[in-house]
Parts: C-alpha cells; sequence; structure tokens
C-alpha cells in the first residue's frame, strides 16, 4: 500500500457564488487534497497547520477518512488561516475579499517519523520555501514528489521557487502561470522550458476546458467533462492533484500510463468538487456515481479513426 | 463520390499579425471551406460571388483543385469583399480596421443545375435570409445541411437566424455564440436549448482548446493539438468546417461515428491553417504530413484505463 504524504493548507473558506453563500466552511488546498487521495487504497498523512479556533468536527472528518494528522499541527495562539471569495457569473473570475494568514503565518512543517519517507510526495500550493524544507526532511528520495503552485510565488518568491521546482517531478500549474514560469507564450514551448528547469512532468490545468501532460515522449490531453451545473469552483485545482496522486497508488510504477490514468481519476473527482459547495461533493458522493461519470469520460473520448482505409 | 455544395463568401483579405503582416490576400469563408473540403474524394461546387477586381490567378486557385465555380458570381460593377484585421499577441482578439462589404452586398445566390442536389450542403457565415435562400432552391433534402453563423447574425437578423436554423441537420458554433443563442451558460444546456430550435448535431468550437459534438445520444469531446507557432488564425473555423464536410465523402452513412471522424479530420487541417498566412498551409501542405499529424492527434488522446482492477 502506498503512502502518500500531502503539504498544504487547512482553512476556513467561505464563498459566494451565483449559486448562493457557503457559511464559513472546510477549506485548504491539503483539506481537498487529502480528500481526494483518500477516495483510492492508500495510507495518507498530511503536514499542515490549524489554529486553536479549529473545531474537533473538522479534524474527525480528516480521521473518518483515514488520514493521518500527525503532522497537523494546531496552534494554541492563533486562528485558522481564513480566505473569503466572491465568484462572478461566469466563475473564471473571483475577488478575495478577506485574507487572514493567521497561524499560517507561523507554519514550520515537522514531518512525522511514520511520515518522512513516503512513496508520494505532494507539495500543495505554499511559499516554495516551506516545500523545500518539507522536500529537506525527507529520508528518502519518494518515486514522485508532485508540485502546486501559483502565480503569487512567481511575483513574491522567484529564486525560491526556481529552487524548488529543480527538485521535483512533476509541477501542475495552468495556463497563465505556464506562461509567467516560462516566458513562452506557446504551451509546448513553455512546457518544454519548464521541463529544463528540472520536472520530468509538466501538467497544464486549462479549467473547464482539461488539462494535458507533457511528457519526455509527447503530450497527453484530456478533454473534462462539460457539466451541467457548476456551483463553487473552490479547490477543483486540488481535488485534481490529489485524485491524480491518490490514483497513483495503485501503479507498481509510475509511467507515463500511469500518469495519464492518474489526470483522468482527477480530473473525474474535480468534476464533483465543483457541482457543490467547498467539500460537500467529495464528503458525499458515493463509488458507483464515480463509476458512471469515468464511464461517461471514456465513451466522450471514443473515436477509430479508420485511417487505413482512406488515404487522407 | 459525394457531391457538396458550399456557400460563402470569397474575399479578399488583409492581416496584421505578430508574425507580420499577410498583405492582400485571397480569402473568405467559401475559399477556406472548399480548399480543406477539396482534401478529399468529392466533388464541390461553390456559390459565391467575387468583384470586377478578382484575379484570374486566384479563380485558378479553385479550378486547379476540381472545385466548380458555376456558382461563383463574378459583379462586373463591383470590387471583390475586402476585410482587413489586426491580430493582438495571444490572437483571441483582434480588431477590424476595414469591411468593405462590395459586391457582396448585392449577392443574389443562384445554384447551378448540376449542384442542385447535393449530398451535403454547407452553408458558411452569410446572413441566413441569403443561407435560406440557397435551402429553397434545392431539389432534393441533402444527407447532411451545416450551417455556419456568428454572434452578428444573432444581434443583427435573429428572427432571420432562428428561422435558417430550424431546417438545418448541423450548426457549428463557438462557445460564446452557443450561449448567446441559447441563453444558457453551460454548454450541455445550451446544446440541448439549440437541438430544440432544430439541428440534430451541434458542434461548439472551443479554438485552441478543441470541439465538442453534442449528438442525441451524448457527447465527443475532442482536444486541440497544442501547436508551437500560430502565425494566423484567420480561417481556422472555415477550415475545420470544410474538412469536416469533406472528410464525411468517405461515409456511405453519415452517422455519428463518421462525424466523430470528421471533427478529427477537420481539426487537423485547421491546425495547419494557422501555421501561415490566409490560405498557404491549405495550398501546400501534404497528405504526409497531414497524416503524420493525425498519428500525433491519436496518440495524444489515447489511453486505456484499466477499470475492472480497480474499485475506483
Amino acid at each position: 500500500m502506498k503512502q502518500i504524504l500531502i503539504a498544504g493548507t487547512v482553512a476556513f473558506d467561505e464563498v459566494t457564488t451565483p449559486f448562493g453563500h457557503s457559511g464559513k466552511m472546510l477549506g485548504g488546498s491539503a483539506t481537498y487534497l487529502s480528500f481526494a487521495s483518500a477516495f483510492f487504497d492508500n495510507h495518507i498523512g498530511i503536514v499542515s497547520i490549524v489554529g486553536n479556533d479549529f473545531p474537533e468536527d473538522f479534524i474527525k472528518k480528516f480521521t473518518g477518512r483515514n488520514i493521518d494528522i500527525t503532522g497537523l499541527f494546531q496552534s494554541e495562539e492563533h486562528k485558522t488561516f481564513y480566505w473569503k471569495g466572491y465568484y462572478y457569473e461566469n466563475m473564471n473570475k473571483r475577488d478575495t475579499l478577506v485574507t487572514e494568514v493567521n497561524a499560517l503565518a507561523y507554519f514550520n512543517p515537522v514531518i512525522p517519523e511514520n511520515f518522512n519517507a513516503p512513496d508520494i510526495l505532494v507539495l500543495g500550493n505554499l511559499h516554495p520555501g516551506i516545500q523545500a524544507q518539507i522536500i529537506n526532511q525527507l529520508k528518502n528520495q519518494p518515486e514522485l514528489i508532485v508540485l502546486d503552485t501559483m502565480n503569487f510565488w512567481m511575483d513574491h518568491a522567484w529564486d525560491d521557487l526556481i529552487k524548488v521546482i529543480s527538485r521535483v517531478d512533476l509541477i501542475m500549474i495552468n495556463e497563465e502561470e505556464a506562461r509567467q514560469l516560462s516566458h513562452e507564450f506557446s504551451l509546448p514551448k513553455a512546457a518544454r522550458a519548464i521541463m529544463n528547469m528540472g520536472p520530468k512532468y509538466v501538467i497544464i490545468k486549462q479549467g473547464e476546458y482539461g488539462s494535458m501532460l507533457f511528457h519526455p515522449g509527447g503530450v497527453f490531453s484530456a478533454p473534462a467533462l462539460p457539466l451541467e451545473v457548476v456551483k463553487d469552483p473552490t479547490g477543483a485545482g486540488d481535488t485534481f492533484a490529489g485524485g491524480f496522486a491518490g490514483h497513483l497508488s495503485y501503479y507498481d510504477q509510475i509511467d507515463v500510463e500511469a500518469l495519464k490514468n492518474a489526470m483522468i481519476y482527477g480530473a473525474n473527482l474535480a468534476s464533483f468538487t465543483v457541482q457543490d459547495f467547498g467539500t460537500n461533493a467529495l464528503e458525499n458522493i458515493t463509488k458507483k456515481e464515480i463509476q458512471e461519470r469515468l464511464n461517461h469520460f471514456v465513451e466522450m473520448t471514443k473515436f477509430s479513426l479508420q485511417m487505413k482505409k482512406h488515404e487522407v
């Protein structure tokens, strides 16, 4: 059984979308990452920090999923990271209304002994210096280190970011971030430039359009399922990354074929996350629903060109 | 051998893109549509109008591809439709600098007798009233009528557009147009609303992200090949539609599987069009290059989920 160590935030989120107001709810990258990873047969631990106001009920959501919280530090002096956002009509644009960093400002990750040699390390969106500190504490090189980051760190911690990128196997970013990081507009050129910074694999997230995996042998493109309803996009990227890493638990060898399938499973879980507020969908979907949507994806992408039959 | 009748504009285009200035060149929807259709084994005729300044050399580009120009009317009094545009850095935004409608204002399509019972009719972007006039002149119902249109007609000729939409089998539009036409934001909902207006099939073009076919049994999504260089997006949509219709020549029965393959061939040709100015790529690509890129597409989209092996 593979061991996956997940680092990221555990937070309170509050969003308003065209579908309503969420109220204060459980959020944070490590939350979505670990909840999504936990759908697969593996052993997951998180490294994160919460504040003195973090409720026992929320802690139980992790432990109830067999997520090891030895690495979840609870601050006695500070409150939990809090983010409040407002999504516009088309949901691709959002404004941050409030960010209270609180306990996260004092996050000094300590990897517990039982998780210091994970098979897979997922570095959720955090300061790249913190991400590096986590790698530094590992006893062995994992089979795969996955890094998620965002434009904010390109603007504010470029040197640290470049350093940590050089130490990971796979980076996940969106299109605009790939362009900003590489100074290339064309995505294949951007991916190649990023591979030259260190990672063997680059996954470019394209939101409602799907995602692309650039690997040493080429590219794989997975469209997204078109959805009838999107209620709250928060956590979509983290759910994708978590489902991705979680599904890799099933492979003895993490090769391109495994990564391709993992993208499909990650995207599948993310498609549920956005259809309800916060972690509601991840907490409530059934294996049957997941399987049905996978079948739908296979159906949606299936074709068979009869190329031999025709010249063009 | 299938007969395809194509209606649209034949024009002079002039564009400036980040890659340079094209000078005055051959353009227009019927040009791209017919050049792309002509890659397949079929019999193509166009219905369009040009002016007294349209050069013999350009005429020969059609006849040299065995495109029947009996339906191409040449005005003695007016000049050829002329469009001049400027593309911004990311190429998704363009400004129209000059539009001289010229002879097109007097376009009164007359379908020649040898093309009044085509197997496939492609109605390129034109006033929906003109598109209807063309359908009116057919002696038989074609196997497939494909309609291309744009937001301009939604703003300026709504009633005529709704009428012509009710008479076609398949409509091709981009995302924003699908939303405007259906008053639905979600693409599956938009497609369903448009199907309720008449067409059995709706293809939503998503540019660099690919395209989706909504059909009575579900949806097919084809990602686009990520390109290293895009020099001039002009004609991409028309090339897609032309390659799509042209490839259908190979099918005795135009069913969903045929439409899916046709989308892949259409997208393949469009990926060449955008890599050079105007019709240059369509005039110069070889069957070998087309085949190589098709192989690349198959490679890029191939996966095999081992779903039975795992529970999720």
